[in-house]
């Protein structure tokens, strides 16, 4: 009989990658979470059971049958929204983890839970790359709950024996992420816009979404009561510029992307990560950045905007 | 006019304490939370408007009008129960104080807010006195729920704006409370009992809860967007046997009370506060410990149990 991964999200982003991935690997998936898609649809990402329902501690009493491994992708991904919704972003966040914890420690004490948490943790660094031991000191509201969910899975492990692991996704991308600054900087490249915020300067780690998907699979099978934590990236540093330079280059642009110089408020100047960690279970990211930048315009040509 | 404060949790220990202070002060004081209490019993304690209610946002929104202050005195308030109810333990202190600050964000931004705070965010203190400095490794749920609200509060204000002061409480005792060492000795006593967990050499800081009040109403005066946080505590440290020796003394019993050496798991040795940023503010404790257990045991003798 096949193991069940609950996979909370599964219409995610991040969650169906995580659900096809198991299905691969001979997983029966529930999901559980909001997303309007077909049977075909959600089945086709490798999910054999779809609930639309919000992640509370009732409905994974009704929908959740004895998971193996609980994958919790349901939750914020956007430090906009924490600004100016704060108090959904944290029922989003960290409501939902308390549920899954919970709901763990009453019926599914032996279940095998990953949690994806956030670079957002760190705040501002003093230095790069960032490991795991380095001081949180997030900022947003968006990186004050990814901590709080945290401090949660800390708590249930040591205190309820409950078997955690947490990945800090550094900044996960590709085909089909529809916000941030690939998709943000894709619609300024088709209205024939090349200014940025910023100073072309920050650095950022990037991580192909099917690596953010392998290594939370990765996780689950290092869950343990002491709660392991490791940084989700590839462990190299590119400037915003480089990797816009990159998107001009497969729009097939013959300008160069240009920089206001202002910075934003809460935007940290870099985040790199030290993947040792990660590295020492054998995970390594397979993909290459600059051909999975070319699939991502590839789709975007292909009528995504 | 009189000035509004809202006390939630006026009904318990420290709450009612503070309504009792903020109406001889010339408050009006709303009260809201669980309590069953007559109206002549509440205003007896200085509340001139109760709810009984939910802390909740909506709640809050119905009952709350416009105050000036906000003393946030509902919340969990027992370790053992966040071992058993971690779920309702975090409801109760992590949920009503985000429902508190989300309405001060949308309909009070310029309430000050007085968070009341635990000793159980410090974890196992590494040197006597603890500064509010030190680090934080809370480890039992309520104590990492404790440590969630802060977190909360230090965000609301960073990001928000909002107005807040937090006091990490010491052991807060006097005539009422039907809980902790004082009380679980008393009953010993009172069954003729005289054997206690762990050492007696444990250190404990004993703040009145009529201090604990004046402090967390100073708090408030102090409360702004830096979002500071003080001890609260007397400044001295005492053993458990120092301070049952003096309760056995008022009990006029001639034996000792005797320590099994036992440490209870999660029952950290010690905890002593530097009250130099709380006298900073002028505020100093006022009550006499010797005399104040004469009068718990005044209170007990005569039916309390």
């Amino acid at each position: 009989m096949s193991k069940i991964s609950l996979v909370t999200g599964a219409y995610g982003f991040i969650g169906r990658h995580v659900a096809r991935q198991m299905a691969a690997d001979g997983w029966r998936v529930i999901g559980l979470g909001h997303g309007a898609w077909t049977k075909e649809e959600w089945e086709a990402w490798g999910v054999d059971e779809w609930h639309t329902a919000e992640i509370t501690l009732e409905n994974l009493i009704t929908y959740a049958v004895e998971p193996d491994v609980i994958v919790h992708c349901a939750g914020s991904g956007s430090v906009g929204f924490s600004m100016t919704h704060p108090y959904q972003d944290f029922q989003r966040t960290v409501a939902t983890t308390l549920a899954v914890l919970e709901y763990a420690r009453l019926h599914a004490p032996k279940a095998k839970i990953s949690y994806p948490s956030s670079a957002g943790v760190y705040g501002v660094a003093d230095k790069l790359p960032i490991a795991e031991s380095d001081p949180l000191s997030p900022a947003s509201p968006y990186g004050v709950h990814k901590r709080m969910s945290e401090d949660l899975c800390k708590s249930y492990a040591k205190n309820f024996g409950i078997t955690v692991a947490m990945t800090r996704l550094f900044s996960v991308y590709g085909v089909g992420l529809r916000k941030q600054l690939l998709w943000d900087a894709s619609q300024k490249i088709n209205n024939d816009e090349n200014e940025f915020f910023g100073s072309g300067e920050e650095i950022r780690d990037w991580l192909h979404v099917e690596d953010a998907a392998s290594l939370l699979i990765a996780a689950a099978e290092h869950a343990s009561a002491k709660c392991p934590v490791v940084n989700g990236g590839s462990g190299v540093g590119v400037t915003v510029k480089e990797v816009l330079t990159d998107l001009f280059a497969c729009f097939e642009r013959s300008d160069a992307p240009k920089f206001s110089g202002i910075v934003r408020s809460g935007d940290p100047l870099g985040y790199q990560a030290d993947i040792a960690q990660a590295s020492s279970w054998g995970w390594q990211p397979a993909k290459d950045r600059k051909q999975s930048i070319a699939e991502y315009v590839t789709w975007i040509k292909g009528g995504a905007l």
